[in-house]
């Protein structure tokens, strides 16, 4: 199987379990539920349920089972999607090429369907799952929890608004990148190899590729924002440099910024092929390629 | 010990189970942890904590070693009071007498506290818990993200911004206590008992005290809106009233919404003070005569 039939295989497993495991269409009050389906069932490369997915095969695990709490992640990413294009936030009306969430639904309903997406996140990473020890799964939801939290992916999103009014530093940019986006990757990778049963040298090994993996990501993002257009993107291109937001090419020059995307794929490569990862389905390394070097 | 005093030492401890909890002051960012703490430590009676400590006593456990799970109880109702009080929900200013979370730090900061106390809780649930099978932790996390879902206390606050709208019918309002207030704080009771150990049967009388002593401490609230001034409340009062909010006295009248919440309060007692509840320190009954008869 080659990377692209992987990634299309998986996301339709991905695509599938939240369709089958948000509440159905009509469940009272029906309209946060539309909200919900509308803002996570719109797209999107699925990109931290398939590294959880990947994660957990690389480590020899059968991840059939274990896709509706890989799912939750994605939930967890659209939620704070959903509340960082709200008005008071980031005023986006656009996001994978349609009307983000408050635009369709209203402001209230787009603060409420983000708050209904983290919930049902820790609620499917709190369901029975077949073959997996319980001890297991709680360490699973608090890092998952603390990758999200107030000193994670939240606290990177404080820290990226002050930025915006501040002007900033080389250290907060990668606190920024870090905690933003970098957290929330790394603990897809880890709550794979959790859920799979890894080793603690595992577990080291995932750790390490998901946070090279997650602040190449970031950075290949920042260049995007300024090499592609409104049309390519399906998002307000060019916003991070409009709203004087910190980004890698901005303040190091693209070219620095490439190389340093670079520097972070060969580690996570280095440790997604690493002796101790040994089951017959790997794709991490392609992933972490396919992440650096993705065009749109 | 009489209820003041038992009352008085649980919310002691819980307080200072959030404070020695929460990120300390000046984490970076220290916005954000400024923010939580103005926002949960500003006074509160700790109902919620308070109702999982005295169903765990119920059940013969010593609770000191569950505080900080039951401490979450109140970060997610904290979290739901600081969205509810946004300017696209109640736009609310002032809560326990005090300035709300979005006016002093903003509205961006109001939404991203929110967030943050949410994600904190469930990184709470999640922690190493002495003495506590991990497979009854795991039902535990799932009983409590279940009773904040979309079809729990946010579902409930969803119908209530239609009611207000719609005009509404019995049949709504029930739908909106039951799942706005009620599941919480039935929640609350339940995971006491669970993290205690607590026999399927203990369970069972829990929920059933939670859910009569939940929907009397919303029709309680409802008669309190209309009845007390701002003044006393510490908050605008008769806003439900203003903002045309369905309420059990506007429904049903005051005397008849009067006679619910006894019938209520009869059925909590008749559960708390059942034989299977058999713990030496039992103050569930107490509690949901204190919730029913309070003025202020």
């Amino acid at each position: 199987m080659n990377l692209d039939e992987y990634l299309k295989s998986r996301r339709a497993l991905v695509d599938a379990t939240i369709d089958a495991n948000l509440p159905p269409p009509g469940t009272p009050p029906a309209v946060i539920h539309e909200a919900m389906r509308y803002a996570v069932l719109g797209g999107g490369k699925r990109i931290r349920p398939i590294l959880a997915i990947a994660a957990a095969e690389a480590c020899g695990a059968d991840a059939k089972t274990l896709v509706k709490p890989f799912a939750a992640l994605e939930l967890i990413h659209t939620y704070s999607l959903v509340h960082d294009d709200l008005p008071a936030l980031d005023n986006d009306d656009l996001r994978r090429g349609r009307k983000t969430t408050h635009v369709v639904f209203g402001e209230a309903m787009g603060i409420l369907t983000g708050d209904a997406l983290l919930t049902e996140a820790f609620s499917w990473l709190a369901s029975p799952i077949e073959g997996v020890d319980a001890a297991r799964q709680v360490r699973a939801i608090a890092e998952v929890a603390r990758a999200v939290d107030s000193t994670g992916m939240l606290g990177g999103q404080v820290a990226d608004m002050e930025g915006t009014s501040s002007g900033g530093t080389l250290e907060a940019l990668v606190f920024i990148h870090r905690n933003k986006t970098g957290k929330l990757l790394t603990a897809s990778v880890v709550l794979g190899g959790l859920l799979a049963g890894a080793s603690d040298d595992q577990l080291a090994a995932l750790r390490r590729y998901g946070e090279a993996t997650g602040l190449a990501f970031q950075i290949v993002d920042d260049l995007l924002d300024i090499e592609e257009s409104a049309a390519t993107l399906g998002k307000t291109a060019g916003k991070d440099v409009e709203q004087g937001k910190l980004t890698y090419p901005a303040l190091l020059g693209v070219e620095a910024a490439r190389a340093e995307a670079g520097r972070l794929l060969a580690e996570a490569v280095a440790n997604a092929d690493a002796d101790i990862i040994s089951g017959p389905v790997n794709y991490l390394a392609a992933i972490a390629r396919y992440i650096c070097e993705r065009r749109s």
